[in-house]
């Protein structure tokens, strides 16, 4: 890709500056990050060799998890933003050179991703390995996978600032940029007498692409991590099998990686095609490096000779077909192709009202197929990773081996997502391409090709956020098992050595999930477990109502400072004098770092106050809580978004009236409405909730020893 | 009031056309809903006679509780039709006299609602004590109280078909109404050439009157019910007793609607006061009533020799505190003399967008408190029930025991209903009454009054939602206790005299709920119950979302309808000729009828289907899946549309550019989104919560007997 040009002087000169305000972002996110980071490390120390509840490793773990995250997200964008210019140069040739360069450049993101992710795993697993010791070797695994949760935690934390530092900023500099450019000053957008627009170009970089690259390393080593972890304690009993359902959704993944590249390669072959047929190509490739990921889940568990293997190879497949599914379903309700958006569409002729109104109705009516799917894929994974033995799924042998077919659903899922995260990483690129045609004056041509890629991106965008949640949901429900590992482990720090439940005596390393239900009363007519599932619930509404102000806000100060700069440098409108794009960079980052702060806190406090109130049994009603309706909130979320701005987009490709009349209005209104939705609260919440299973994970020593109830 | 005069014979003739339009839409609407009763009862009947997994009194009390709740909406809104001119007329006198007019009809309705649900609830009792017979006295009050609760799903049947078709209706009407009329066609508010306005006033009458009179005639009976049944349940062992607090939570309401009377009349004595000092002394009514039921309820509890009286009095008041707390909170959150609200008004000056942007966030924010405060009354009644043995909470006694100080909390809640629903019932009569002004060409003065009088509705309108919400957590948690008693009684009908739960084996009449907890693994890792739980926060995202979309459809048929009449009959605009007011009527009849259908069969179907599939286990995740996620959802929806409501309002008044500028016309549109949200969804939610329980509960034999899983 760096082989190709990029372009103009003038090209050259917008993309340096949209490269040095997103690395300006990233530093300044990252300096935040860092100290929150620094705070959360000295108190996990504190934790290990103070109060002796945790493990030592955790803050090592905690950091590097986080480290490898942002490293991830950077060069992500490092990639991203030398590849828009160049995307835009091979898009002044033809479409298809424009979509070569962009795909390719996303693809290096992808297998970046998956890559690091992988080996960060790995390389953790060796060192734990050589380093802790402990009383058997079942036992010791426990603890390895257990502790490389707080790996996952490091990631998660890091993924949460970049998806709600980097959706603030991204939205803020969007709705602002649009507000006063394309509503006040009746200027285009990307016009570079806009101030705001190279800040609007930034936002995709840092939202889109380092937020989506954060995010997604951590869905990928969270899926794996937790599923690792369930597998230690669902073959305790024989260590030799342990080792190998450990193995099992790392060496899934890996051949995953491959596979992925072998569809990216089939994409590729494609030459002199039109988009609906690259569009094709494209599906192509994710169609057959599936069945072929498919395929060899059977040799590999095979292989491997673990327990079971072809129930829990049919586990892996239900995730695969529950995340192809979940993506058809988020197309259908979200592509303008289809009925719901034209509805929201048409909607625009009786004025914003009634397409705020449709929008809403479709997006949470759209949330009934992903769930029930979610909910199938939850059962069937479960039933046959023990061989449908229906009457007796409540066993303890059958939960805890149940569960992992759940987890390795997960990583089903995000087997495919080399190529996924390809597909949808090249969105930015292509957007931000525009931009640079735009500003850079190149024939009209060129911005008509880069936004038919753009329109391509919104397609597979919607269908990789269908990927994240859905897996979100399985991944949280394995760390919801890893937890009660957790909290053994915990006792055992505490000294316990046997616990009593009605009358029977039990030694802890013998404690199954069911006697931890029945030890800790996680029941639903526990007021505790009731009140942390409303908590759970809440928290995942107010986290949104935060994030969704938090943008309103941001966006507000663009405005005002645009304002300020029409007003104060004279000759900006008419072209004779330079923007001072700098200070809307500026204005933007501080927004997002200080907007970010307060909904990233209460994500981590949360799970920590519920613990120390209302014990284990308040902190899974939590986690369940969050769970239940984040899950459904953040498909809403999406949904509705993604849907609102397709419907603008049908509009002005010349339905009920076209571009600039009153439905087209109409319609704008509820794609701004509709960017905070997509962009910024609903990918978060799929943060959240890990994260909150995550910080459970991590505290449950404080929580085991301390609680009040 | 039926003294009053209805003033001239334009304001009669109007009165008249409402009156007739409301009474065409109930019994439209009744007929519908009878059909349902009888397909319904029906089935019931088959399932007792014929499958014998029913008590074969439930068909009859399902019939009754569904005849009365309608009589409560009937009677309501009888009262609020002849009503709303008499106050219009009254009105042109002064203020006071309007608000006497209109505070009095709205008492009428608060004491009958409040009245005829205790005189229902203790014919039925004592029919079912004369005819039911069992093993033993302890074991007949169980039957008695859980047979009672199939009144209870009747009203609750009757409610949701109210409450959905009436708020389409009401909205579709509105929204319509507002888009042609004041929009399309440029003519004010209630103007008589608009075909749609008598539409929109009889919607005033047939949502916010007979829908919310029967809604709370279902929460207040409800209440009660839930209670006495975990009453007979949590002192089983003790027959006197377990009577003594059979009656508790009647008497407690028996005293409430004795001191609302006295509540209403210390509103009556300040005569000759300003506005601002009504408001006052309807709150100081309101304040006296609740300070009299928390001391009466010590005296009747001590009385009664009730065990543990003190602690069960003190969850009474928490209950009763909540409900003021969240009162509070959501006039903090809705009202225009704070910021958050004022703050939507404000975002108007960057347009539509931001508007919503803005109520969303706002709306989201605003759940937490009210689910912080529901949290904490769960958690705080249950241990003052239980004299706070916090060691012991999940002792199986002491679960009953604090599970009933739950159920008498959501009493204490309701048990000033007859004052509350006062407040609230006003509000539409005189929302109509200035319709009527408008209509009849009264001096402005008077329409000035009845919007004063509307203002006063709108505060008391949101915190009667509050309360109404509140209630529902708690008395949802109190109908999962039932359940579980219903289930017992659903064994003891397949021939089960013991059940074995790991080893240990115990004789149907001694389970507790820990045992049931265990015996059908309803803890949180039990992959049924989770399923469970995805199920239920999915079906409140999809109830609101068929109720949304039925809105937009219906309304837009209207305005189709009323554009047809401006050019098909000449002159309406010239007001040479009289629109046919009829139509419109018909139109917004018959699009509710066929809108409420498909989401009041879904409510009434999730909870079998899930019962079918997956068991008790399964439907206990479902109700609290649905309660968690629809309780936040409800608050949401609420506050949303109540803030921008008032956000409007406040503009209005004359602020941030006034009536007429574009920082207005933004503040529209978020009124516009919120009328769905605050009268048809939004509402709607509550009963969905209850009914979804009251349906699992009479289906229990049948899941029990026949589920797959």
């Amino acid at each position: 890709m760096m082989k190709e040009s990029e372009g103009t002087p003038k090209m050259k000169e917008i993309a340096s500056y949209v490269r040095e305000g997103a690395m300006a972002y990233l530093k300044q996110q990252y300096k935040v990050v860092i100290k929150v980071f620094i705070v959360l490390s000295l108190f996990f120390a504190l934790l290990a060799y103070y109060f002796n509840v945790q493990n030592p490793w955790v803050p090592g773990a905690f950091i590097t998890g986080g480290f490898f995250s942002g490293l991830a997200g950077f060069i992500g964008m490092k990639t991203a933003t030398y590849a828009s210019a160049r995307t835009a140069n091979a898009a002044s040739r033809s479409l298809n050179c424009g979509l070569r360069i962009a795909f390719r450049s996303g693809a290096v993101m992808g297998l970046t991703v998956v890559g690091l992710g992988l080996l960060d795993i790995s390389v953790w697993y060796l060192i734990l390995n050589y380093f802790i010791e402990s009383i058997s070797e079942s036992q010791k695994m426990i603890i390895i996978t257990t502790t490389m949760l707080t790996f996952g935690m490091g990631a998660s934390t890091q993924a949460l600032f970049a998806r709600v530092g980097g959706g603030i900023y991204t939205k803020a500099a969007d709705v602002g940029a649009d507000l006063v450019g394309k509503v006040e000053a009746g200027i285009p957008e990307d016009d570079p007498r806009n101030p705001a627009t190279i800040a609007d170009n930034v936002g995709d970089n840092v939202g889109d692409v380092a937020g989506m690259g954060a995010d997604l390393y951590e869905s990928y080593c969270g899926s794996i991590l937790a599923t690792a972890a369930l597998g230690a304690s669902a073959f305790y009993i024989n260590p030799q099998m342990q080792t190998k359902a450990i193995f099992a959704p790392m060496l899934i993944a890996a051949m995953g990686i491959i596979l992925s590249i072998i569809g990216i390669f089939l994409v590729r072959t494609k030459e002199g095609a039109n988009l609906k047929q690259l569009l094709f190509s494209l599906g192509k490739g994710v169609n057959i490096s599936s069945a072929l990921i498919a395929i060899s889940t059977f040799v590999i568990l095979y292989i491997l000779e673990l327990e079971n293997w072809i129930g829990i190879s049919f586990s892996v497949i239900i995730g695969l077909i529950a995340g192809i599914i979940i993506g058809q379903s988020t197309e259908y309700y979200t592509s303008h192709s289809y009925s719901p958006t034209k509805k929201i569409s048409e909607s625009g002729k009786t004025g914003p009202a009634t397409v705020i109104i449709a929008g809403i109705g479709q997006g949470m009516i759209s949330t009934a197929i992903p769930v029930f799917t979610i909910a199938a894929a939850i059962i069937l994974s479960f039933l046959s990773a023990i061989q449908f033995q229906i009457t007796d799924m409540t066993q303890a042998s059958n939960i805890s081996l149940g569960l992992y077919g759940i987890g390795i659903a997960a990583v089903g899922m995000l087997s495919t997502l080399g190529i996924t995260l390809a597909t949808d990483a090249y969105g930015p690129i292509a957007d931000n391409a525009g931009g640079n045609a735009q500003m850079s004056n190149l024939d009209p041509i060129v911005r008509h090709r880069t936004d038919t890629l753009d329109a391509l991106g919104n397609t597979t965008a919607a269908t990789g956020k269908g990927f994240a949640i859905g897996s979100t949901a399985l991944t949280a429900l394995a760390l919801m098992a890893s937890y009660l590992e957790e909290v053994k482990i915990a006792l055992t720090h505490l000294g316990k050595t046997t616990i009593e439940i009605s009358g029977r005596i039990i030694n802890i390393s013998q404690i199954t999930i069911p006697d931890f239900m029945e030890y800790y009363h996680v029941n639903l007519m526990n007021p505790k477990v009731l009140v942390g599932i409303f908590i759970g619930s809440a928290m995942s509404f107010l986290f949104c109502g935060l994030t969704m102000n938090a943008v309103a806000r941001a966006a507000q100060k663009m405005v005002e400072k645009v304002r300020r700069q029409f007003k104060e440098i004279h000759g900006i409108l008419e072209g004779k004098s330079t923007p001072d794009y700098a200070r809307c960079v500026e204005i933007s980052t501080k927004g997002a770092q200080k907007e970010m702060m307060l909904p990233s806190i209460l994500a981590i406090i949360a799970p920590i106050i519920t613990g120390l109130i209302f014990g284990v049994s308040g902190v899974m009603g939590l986690l369940v809580g969050g769970l239940g309706t984040g899950f459904v909130l953040a498909v809403f979320m999406a949904n509705a978004g993604g849907a609102w701005d397709n419907a603008k987009k049908y509009v002005e490709e010349g339905n009920y009236g076209g571009k600039g009349s009153d439905c087209h209005k109409a319609n704008v209104v509820g794609d701004t409405v509709g960017d905070p939705f997509k962009d910024t609260s609903g990918p978060s919440l799929n943060i959240l909730i890990k994260l909150m299973s995550m910080v459970s994970i991590v505290m449950a020593g404080l929580t085991v020893a301390y609680s009040i109830f």
